[in-house]
């Protein structure tokens, strides 16, 4: 997980491919308590992060809604009662792109801060 | 709306009924820029409010947040680029209880504001 939570995002241009499902394979073992999802038809990576109450929940929230900010890169975040669902996808190519990958990196590193 | 966004939330016992379809019908009425969604069985109101952007949005995240820990009554928070959805049902019942309308009626106060 290393090489991915140090990279940043590259700008990504409108048109470009959604990476290929041989890539995303290998790039999954990096970061093995991630799953793709399709929703839309649309790949996407997720993962849900517990946590003891709705307040920690929300902290999280803000910590991934900081990164986000910082990468100017925005994920969907799902905040209930003691868990947050993280969904990372590329609206320009559809799909999944390096980006989302640093991203679910640079999110896993959050939680285990 | 008035009605509801003044009350505050009472204690919720389990093995409590669901509200009748009748009643959350009425109670709709109120607050119309909400609707009835279904989730694994059960009974939700949900909305989404828009925003100019993802921080914008993450703000109303937190407002609603505050709101739900004053409250002790928690929704499930949808938090992307521009919008939130806010879902709100309450566990003990498997359904929508009075609580729920209140606390949509205090959700949209807070878009209000």
């Amino acid at each position: 997980m290393n090489e991915l939570k140090n990279k940043t995002c590259e700008p990504c241009s409108d048109g470009l491919d959604p990476m290929p499902s041989g890539e995303i394979n290998k790039l999954l073992e990096l970061i093995p308590e991630w799953e793709v999802t399709t929703e839309d038809g649309i790949s996407r990576l997720q993962r849900t992060f517990s946590f003891k109450d709705f307040k920690s929940a929300i902290t999280f929230t803000n910590l991934v809604g900081e990164l986000a900010e910082v990468e100017q890169h925005h994920p969907k975040l799902v905040t209930e009662w003691g868990k947050v669902t993280v969904i990372w996808w590329t609206h320009s190519v559809n799909g999944l792109h390096m980006n989302d990958f640093t991203m679910a990196g640079k999110t896993s590193k959050l939680k285990a801060d």
